[in-house]
């Protein structure tokens, strides 16, 4: 039987600052990746998205990202391997606060944007993310992009892992995402996304931008809650899968 | 017999600014109060601090502020009861992440700066504090100014909790401490200030500025680590209370 | 004939967060009171900012705050005279490096929030601000609360000032504002609302909640735009302060 | 007759925290570069920083970095050329606040750290930051590393330009700096490093680490008062030059 988990990043509102509907799509994703306060997040939005996942029965994961507010955590950084491990650690220690307080656990974690993208890449940081998250319980999932150095890094440090892909994005070759910056980076037709989910939910298949049939694995699927579209079309995934037989849950279900 | 634990605020250097003889007062002190990057402190830091208090066999302790690093957390401000418990239970899971990553404990909670000064008068900011503490874990030892609302607070919790005295400040018929803007705040004499001491843990009283005789209950003693002059008189004070027969014990040996 | 200002809190967004419906309460304010990156705004939107007031006609002004992000600028902090002096310095400076780029000089400084109110009942914080501004430019406006010591303090320091009255706050006999915790404290009806306004322009009166008349120096209403409805009312206070007569025009074409 | 600028980096303590000895580095300097509080520095330390330098006769010019204070500016960020203009320009005003409250001018810019580095080799950021430099005041001086991309833009972007040289830092045969990880790549023999420094002043060349001679143009020599060593070798330096019959004198007296 198929499975699949559908997560969000949620939490992001800052302070007076609103960002997201999370209330919202915490009704149709089965994962909750939280910020942690460095690029997004502040310790009332962390309380009451912790809170309302909770009430919704979403597992929650943290969602850690360099200290750079201004930049949402979005803009590469050179950190040392040993800054990245502690930086990692810090955050999901303040979220898994939150967890505790309201008795909650702590089901997986996901690194934010830039620290998401350079770990996906760069073995050394990947390692570092995976020894802070192994430290702080061995049984945490490491999330990462599919066929990542990240997912590579959490195999070997004998962690439990999931498999992302993206139901609006275009893959390189290689397994890799099509830069935003480029043409044809996105998925626009969302016909066609929901297909390519499917596909690789059931197949571990999709197609590549130059045409390639590329294996991808997919543990779960990153959707989005900004705004009345995305939540529309995260909403049309989840029914779309459920239609296709395969069932739609949260990681700690399924991950091994 | 006679028990006290020595404390001192440890881990606030940030990034490449240095504060304190960390190193040479963790060989003096009984429990660290950690600076959790609020006030003051980063995870590089917090990270390194866990380590060396470990490695001396010191008990640590988390020593939450207001986010304001350019006042050193040192500045009152007007953060509600919901934020003040959000924001101390950010920090003491952050730095729980490192005692977990270091085989290490939680032994207590110290507030700090501002954050100790307004919940020592403010009984529903103490309250916001110990309900953060509590849900964090109800075994921690809450560690505020002795007499204080914090303390109260931390009764009426149900927390374990420690009074924490001054050797170097003169002290108000009321048990708090006489402001360091007013002359006579500062026990300038060593002898003295070694006398008072002796004096509150053993009889529990102390002269205050007036003259009079209070009671205040000395569970801790604070003691600094900023220079050579401060750790001598750490050092003195450490060898002076074992003089007079009293053991030098950390707050979790003989905290109910 | 009767002239008045009117002012709006712009620029307030920061990196991914937006918040204020900027470039449309532009089209009706004389006034723009610019964040400066401490409570709220960032580099990036402060140039946009400025350049949008600029297309627009309308008059800029610094609104410094004190430095907390997550509070939004309206928490009091016990800042000393000399912080206060520096901070406004600093970002008086900072926004007025986009004016110079920008070919725009700086008309006023508004300060925000918790800087506002504290200097609103507090002449030592009131007169370090208008240090501040004097030091940078002896010609700039001070635009404070009307009756209040900042305005007192500006006065004692020969600094031009402008008197800020609120459309939609009630106020007390000695001409503060009611506080937001207390019922009574917004006036709800729109048209009662626009006919203060008018009565405080036109005759320099208002009714206090008492019910006494008392004297208030209206040279600016500060009106918002953050959502369709407090658009729609900034538009029709403009709408009905032309239809009385009124003249509204920026602040330097009028204070003297 | 020969002329070179003694250049230092100031300014760089933060609310508690203190670094370098401003006081005493300022009696050997032509030209102090203060930080702006992005990665070191806050305004209280701006104001007494140019206070000092204005006292002792040093001329003043902003040091602008990344908002990294936890990196202190060193770590290379992924930012915009638009961010990076904006982010200069903020800088240069603030600083230049304090510089008009004092009645002093602001002689150059010279980027920290990471910035300083990413503008050598991209040729757009240092374009990015002469915009900025040039619409804030077409007149200031332009400070960067000889040969590299900043000087290249500064030189097209029509500004008034420096070249500076590192007594200590080993060269490339391209006119880089050999990175501090690599091994040679500091000077450690103090007499090597002044006479380097006197053959780069006079002759316009130096050994590069390969030994090939390069030519290197030398208006501004940067020196480091951080420490009893440093400011020793800073007034040697001095000293050194002066006996060579070189005046050590401010960029503003001899760059055109």
């Amino acid at each position: 039987m198929y499975k699949v988990d559908l997560n969000s990043d949620l939490g992001e509102s800052f302070g007076a600052y609103r960002i997201g509907c999370d209330e919202e799509v915490l009704d149709f994703v089965t994962s909750a990746n939280v910020a942690c306060g460095f690029h997004a997040g502040d310790p009332a939005v962390m309380n009451s998205t912790v809170l309302t996942a909770r009430q919704k029965g979403v597992m929650i994961g943290a969602h850690p990202g360099y200290a750079d507010l201004m930049g949402f955590g979005r803009r590469n950084m050179s950190v040392s391997k040993a800054d990245m491990h502690d930086y990692v650690l810090y955050q999901l220690g303040a979220l898994h606060a939150f967890l505790r307080a309201h008795g909650a656990i702590l089901q997986h974690v996901k690194p934010h944007g830039a620290m998401y993208n350079m770990a996906a890449k760069d073995k050394a940081l990947a390692a570092a993310i995976c020894a802070a998250v192994k430290e702080f319980d061995k049984d945490v999932i490491l999330l990462g992009l599919a066929g990542s150095k990240l997912i590579e890094a959490a195999d070997e440090a004998g962690l439990r892992c999931a498999s992302e892909v993206f139901a609006d994005r275009a893959y390189m070759e290689d397994g890799s995402l099509v830069p935003r910056t480029q043409s044809g980076a996105m998925i626009e037709d969302e016909n066609e996304a929901i297909a390519r989910v499917i596909g690789m939910v059931k197949n571990g298949v999709v197609k590549a931008v130059t045409g390639k049939e590329i294996r991808v694995r997919a543990d779960s699927i990153c959707v989005h809650g900004d705004g009345a579209k995305a939540l529309a079309f995260t909403k049309r995934i989840r029914t779309a899968l459920e239609a296709e037989g395969i069932t739609v849950a949260p990681l700690c279900s399924f991950i091994k």
